[in-house]
């Protein structure tokens, strides 16, 4: 089944201890569609600027992702400039323009109107309620936020989170989030705001998913590890390329069964270990399905014991 | 098969968010030896004070573990002072006071010498390397050290990477050795300094084990995940515990293959968690061979696919 995904089409400039470079395209619901694109029909809500031109919309083609909702605006793209000098796990923003996404008032297209699911990239949390209440019959809702909305806008993200099916989120956020240091504890507060399911990204020790804490913490929290990778050129888009293998797997599914829940969790690890690979977008885009399985094996052999 | 381990016999003054012990049993082959217990028959070489009475010798009695070897000196036990008061992944040493270690001499008692299993908890290198090269004929031999020994005392430490099988640290440890922030790398670098088999422990995530690093990384990586915990009381000897708990079962096995090495680092990650419920050593006293096994189980399912 589709996906609607709303979020940042955007340009990154970005820095590690591998390189620089310079205005890739980047955005959460770029990463984000790229990745679920492996597994379902994905389209997107955005706005971009004057500076998007026909390459970029190629990089969406390539993956048939449906960009009818990408609105065309006057002005320039959301800019993003940051850089991960000191570490790989915590970007350090140099620079934002909002730029065309000041203004940004969502519009649904009629042909997104049966998605059964629906993702909310990490946006201002006013966006992400209007997009939901513009799509009340969905399937199942996931969404991202970050520390920015968590710390500042707190009241309109607490009204996006009554709304959501999912929320996923990383370590540092669901602790700010719950305003508490254990991991459990948090977990069970954030589900008390809405969420019936709660993802953590760990990086690069995997992601752990709690669900229905009423009956014990064990026999609902499922972890999934990462792939210890040898390089990671670009951390860009690691967290939006876990949700879109995680969502777009379970968007795949016939049923939403624990199991079909524990393999998302997994797709999402290996859509988060191949985003880190190369600069931006690159390595989404040189992707196939069938490395995107035998990395799944190879994560499944990681951790199982016969 | 047995093991013998040498290292800390000490008393602990901990703080934690959940309060306070003083002079509690501590010292990492306290914490090895009680967790290696569930598993297999454990010979301790230690050094002790005039402080040292019936009551902390029973803790060793109640698990069978051979004392013939921990030595009775003139003078007071090894004592840490230490809390956990900001960040509950690392302590803050107050005070650390030698004592008795400052001029122990390991002492190999005659019927610990059949033991092919050794383990050289973290103490001075020097100390380590005695102990090895008196026990030349065992089969497989661990070890542990810290960054105090890693930053002032590697030429020392580096003669003991030489004789060991496997080594294992923490994740800061093991970059701290290497000089590289990238884990698969560190990994293979400190590989190159002797041990076949590095165990990276990487606390609340759990612990990745990284063997042969010559044919490809993903065949040769396991990662056992760690449950997350609803409350962690005192962390200290989580390490040692998890160590405990990898070569007690390591001993125990008849054959060491992978399957047992991928077994043995589930159950370190059991024994970790154990220890951390309770102040000291308390929650090791107490525990049962069932726990430890119904615990492995739900480790298991915790990252188990069909």
């Amino acid at each position: 089944m589709s996906i609607t995904v709303v979020g940042s089409v955007a340009y990154d400039s970005i820095e590690t201890p591998s390189g620089r470079r310079d205005r890739c395209l980047g955005g959460a619901a770029t990463y984000f569609s790229l990745a679920a694109s492996f597994f379902t029909d994905v389209r997107v809500i955005a706005v971009v600027g004057e500076d998007f031109g026909p390459e970029q919309e190629a990089v969406f083609g390539a993956r048939n992702i449906d960009t009818r909702g990408v609105e065309r605006a006057a002005g320039k793209c959301f800019c993003w400039e940051g850089s991960y000098l000191e570490n790989l796990n915590e970007a350090r923003t140099h620079n934002t323009e909002l730029n065309v996404f000041a203004a940004f008032e969502p519009k649904i297209p009629v042909a997104y109107r049966d998605s059964q699911f629906l993702f909310l990239a990490n946006i201002d949390p006013v966006l992400q309620r209007r997009v939901r209440e513009a799509m009340p019959d969905v399937k199942l809702v996931a969404g991202d936020t970050m520390n920015y909305w968590i710390d500042g806008h707190r009241p309109a993200l607490l009204q996006v989170l009554k709304g959501l099916d999912i929320l996923l989120i990383n370590d540092g956020e669901a602790r700010m989030l719950a305003n508490d240091k254990n991991l459990v504890r948090a977990a069970s507060a954030v589900m008390g705001m809405g969420p019936r399911a709660l993802v953590v990204k760990h990086g690069e020790y995997g992601a752990t998913l709690f669900s229905g804490a009423s009956d014990g913490a064990a026999s609902k929290t499922f972890r999934a590890p990462a792939m210890p990778l040898e390089e990671v050129v670009d951390p860009t888009g690691a967290g939006d390329s876990f949700a879109g293998g995680f969502f777009g797997y379970l968007a795949s599914q016939p049923q939403l069964t624990p199991e079909a829940f524990r393999r998302a969790m997994f797709y999402g690890s290996v859509m988060g270990s191949f985003a880190v690979e190369r600069f931006g977008t690159e390595r989404l885009q040189l992707l196939s399905r069938q490395e995107v399985d035998n990395r799944f094996n190879a994560f499944r052999e990681l951790t199982h014991l016969d």
